[in-house]
């Protein structure tokens, strides 16, 4: 697939005389994705970049970069800060959970004073393989492994964002490629994706030797199977309520006639609706064992000093 | 989790006292498995083992083997022969396909005429997590990734069958100890699982590799997904017709108005059921795209000179 010339199916549902807010780190992907936004004619975005102070005097630099792209593209800026190193230790999160939370925080906060609702993230196939890898290997359950779509909806801090990922089908090299033909200047390194030595080691080793060893193009097989995952998603999405606050409790006996597969995203929904970090298939493990009544236990621990508690025949998230 | 002392939940479905087949290869895993089996109180099983003909004078030394052993066990014995070499030719399939359909249409022969529906096999967790991997790298889409279910039904030359996997939760190594503890004797390789150099890669190397690179417990994070993949899959199958044969045509209208994640279990269960073999996602997708009326295209080829057709608003397999 060539980058120039390129124009996903799905995208139809985005015109580009509308306006859209961009996510751009300054780094390779999200430089070409604006640049290749602006060549398609989306001349009506909003570029937003975080600055996560993760990286001293660089991180000021890759905003700086990004403010003066968006001066040269002609299009709105937003510009945003957040000390991620210090809402890790607060939230007794990881930084790479933290700086997520962190843009998310950030886009809504855009989302509701610039009134524009959906925005265009730089996700490329690479980073959709790692992911499900990454996913996997930390025992994400399914959702974990479709955790990148090309469209999706959440609701953050009661904003209705719509993530869109128009690069999901394009791999690293065809960016490298089309930065390259195009003269694009980026800034190395100011991705905010390597956070995890994890994922580094995924990107740098383990892919490297499966292609080797297993002999066939399995980012590409993998690759099919996140977007097929992707796609049962939604389809499990249309299946359960619309809005799913954290306040809510949820009644046992309804979500006990449900099948597990539904009772596992009903309650991840809802776990994630409370903004507990590091969902794990373990952790909505626990909180569906709250289900069997058979069992004495009625409580589970969650991160960070919270709990699931079942009373009454209701759920509380406390 | 100690094999002696051990009865999954699932199995209270499988009550002691009524008949059942159980395939033994005189490997380790069914040799435990019918171990087991007996010692947990289930006295009425039909050993099944079927000779592939593919290990030449040991192959009868294993059907020997477990014949006495049945004896041993005082229970009933089915042997079957297959010249898999030649059906794997025959049918352009690979040796390890054919092999399974011929085990399968053997387990069918046994299933029609003992009138007895259920079958144990003895496959365990450390299987399950290379299936899982084997299909993830083959791109097998999603109902690959839960090929190996607890419980399954399927359909095999009109015989009703229920695959039963008691020992899907127990570890290779948790085997090996239950059989030197037993002191039980087993055939070295007589297992048929071997077939695939890549299945052996994956075994031996790329496993040990992922474990070592990733520092984490991959397996059992893999084994969870797989566990709630194989339950998603339950729930899915809820959703689909109960008998579909090759023989039906599929209209293409209501077909057009499911969810993708249904059309595509709808077409493999329909393809399955024409015993169209190696199922890749790509190869459902092509089905798949016969939807699109928009499109000239109307035919597409399946393995082995069929092809699946759209005509007058149904789509055939010829």
């Amino acid at each position: 697939m060539r980058l120039v010339a390129f124009y996903p199916e799905f995208l139809r549902d985005f015109p580009t005389n509308r306006r859209y807010l961009v996510g751009v780190s300054g780094g390779r992907d999200s430089v070409a994705l604006l640049h290749w936004l602006k060549t398609s004619g989306y001349d009506n975005v909003i570029v937003c970049h975080l600055n996560h102070q993760l990286r001293g005097r660089s991180a000021a630099a890759d905003a700086r970069f990004v403010e003066k792209l968006a001066t040269k593209y002609d299009v709105d800026f937003e510009l945003g800060c957040a000390d991620v190193r210090a809402l890790a230790a607060k939230g007794k999160k990881s930084l790479e959970t933290a700086a997520r939370d962190a843009r998310y925080s950030f886009f809504a906060r855009i989302v509701k004073r610039r009134r524009c609702h959906t925005i265009f993230l730089g996700h490329h196939a690479d980073d959709l393989v790692e992911t499900f890898l990454l996913n996997l290997f930390r025992g994400a359950g399914t959702t974990g492994l479709s955790a990148m779509r090309e469209i999706s909806t959440r609701q953050i801090d009661d904003a209705d964002l719509t993530v869109v990922r128009p690069l999901l089908g394009v791999w690293r090299t065809e960016i490298d490629k089309y930065v390259r033909e195009q003269g694009l200047k980026f800034r190395e390194d100011a991705s905010n994706r390597d956070l995890t030595p994890l994922r580094n080691r995924i990107r740098g080793r383990v892919i490297p030797y499966l292609e080797k060893t297993i002999r066939r193009n399995i980012r590409q097989s993998i690759w099919r199977t996140a977007t097929i995952m992707a796609e049962e998603e939604n389809f499990f999405e249309t299946l359960l309520p619309d809005k799913l606050s954290a306040l809510t409790a949820l009644t046992v006996e309804p979500l006990r006639k449900m099948a597990s597969a539904l009772q596992r995203r009903m309650l991840h929904k809802w776990l994630r609706a409370g903004d507990v970090p590091d969902l794990t298939f373990d952790l909505v493990e626990r909180v569906r064992g709250l289900l069997d009544l058979t069992k004495g236990v009625a409580k589970t621990n969650l991160p960070g000093n919270r709990h699931a508690r079942r009373r009454a025949g209701k759920i509380f998230m406390e």
